[in-house]
């Protein structure tokens, strides 16, 4: 099966390889605005050519849009107009948007949207991983507005790479990102901007930094042009989330404030139950 | 050289096996209340045997405290006013409060201040990792404060299990910590409560939370009976970070309320700059 990619990016690449790997793909065509990202993707052998988009919507028999959710929201329509039989797959991080401008084409049900619960901190061709997607979760958003066989392929490619499907609602996954990837991401931002401030006056802290304050930042190294699209899109429920977040922090401040280390503990005993859900 | 370890948890057990598995301890001494994490403590064979307090100081070459940082504040003095030559080495993760302690007894010389920079989200003897200080910073406090030979036993201590060793104020090192270690776990709590608050809701979300948050939430697993003192005794520190991590978050909320993506993506391109320090 041929395999068009549209964004050769970490998610793009990961993608075109483990694709490769399965043997669900026999070619890989990308499509990249980016001309670095494009050549970076040939000489790593994530893709087989990089084409023009029209090319590669008629080269291919399923194509997988792998852009920033804004790109996605803006070309999705366009490229629907333009299949007839083929299945279009998207893997961005919301979902509502894009099920909204998919809606406008006549050709809808050729569309799966979906979001392979995967990523790292790092970005474009170059950090793209073999077996990324192995055990991970994978939501499958709107299935009955798709064609059975457009999601029972998408289906099938997401359990050939190892993923276990979940199906809800566009507007419930966008809610649920909110509070289990883009608060995480925003809160790590922030406490990297947070020590950066202090920076300016000691430089010495980071030496001293841990494996703790690594990982709680980690996500800070993320991409803007990926992350500012994404908040773009879910911005009511990442304003829910941070506003539930300051709240819950400001709770840690009061306690401070007035040596209250009962509640302190108390706040600390709850957070613990964290471990019931990730090991 | 006999050693004994005032609280054989996290650290004092991962300091116990690095120091046999170095040659640099015969014996291991341990003082351990909870009864039960004695036990393990011997079943593990971090420890050749647990004694009282006063029969393990008296027992010992060099005394390392690795209780909560509440604890040990209240009992270094009694410990160095039995010491004449032996050394006490404590690890905790504040050190103003301790050296102010330890200034009040008339064996203050023997008493060498010191923050190894590791900690995991776990604790108890059975959280215990050998090779866990490879690598790492150890920062000595208020060296002018103790006599050099105990600081150069301390030293040579950590060389052996692989840190590297920085200098510091106590006052100084406390503010740092406050940055690169406490708000983090602030955070790490604050976001696992966040997210717990709308469990009630939904308990599907979890299905879908991905490595960037289970990194972000990690610390919220952290044990509050140690880390409730240490916040108690960096209070003014932990506080300052945190009034102004909640305005760095703020200004991520008011970008998103008023749409402003472009101060959005700066702020997102300034935490960026992160990667400069953590790898």
């Amino acid at each position: 099966m041929t395999v068009a990619i549209i964004g050769i990016g970490l998610i793009g690449g990961s993608m075109a390889l483990a694709l490769k790997a399965k043997g669900f793909a026999s070619k890989i065509i990308g499509v990249e605005d980016n001309e670095e990202h494009g050549k970076t993707a040939l000489h790593l052998h994530l893709v087989d050519e990089i084409a023009r988009l029209d090319d590669a919507i008629k080269g291919a028999d399923i194509i997988i849009v792998a852009v920033p959710v804004s790109a996605a929201e803006k070309m999705i329509a366009g490229i629907l107009d333009k299949v007839k039989r083929r299945v279009v797959i998207d893997v961005g991080s919301t979902k509502s948007a894009i099920c909204i401008e998919a809606a406008k084409s006549k050709n809808r049900g050729r569309f799966v949207a979906t979001h392979p619960m995967w990523g790292t901190e790092f970005s474009g061709p170059q950090a793209a991983v073999t077996d990324a997607f192995i055990d991970k979760a994978v939501v499958i958003c709107n299935r009955e507005e798709s064609d059975s066989d457009a999601v029972l392929l998408a289906e099938n490619l997401y359990r050939l790479l190892g993923m276990h499907l979940l199906y809800m609602e566009a507007t419930a996954h966008d809610l649920h990102a909110a509070y289990v990837s883009h608060i995480a991401h925003i809160t790590s931002f922030a406490l990297a901007n947070t020590v950066l401030e202090k920076e300016r006056e000691e430089y010495a802290i980071f030496e001293m930094a841990s494996a703790g304050f690594e990982s709680t930042v980690r996500l800070a190294k993320s991409n803007p042009a990926m992350w500012v699209p994404i908040f773009m899109q879910n911005k009511e429920n990442v304003l829910d989330v941070l506003n539930e977040h300051i709240s819950q922090l400001r709770k840690f401040k009061a306690c401070l404030e007035k040596e209250n280390y009962e509640y302190l503990e108390e706040l600390m005993v709850n957070a613990n139950k964290i471990k019931r859900i990730i090991k």
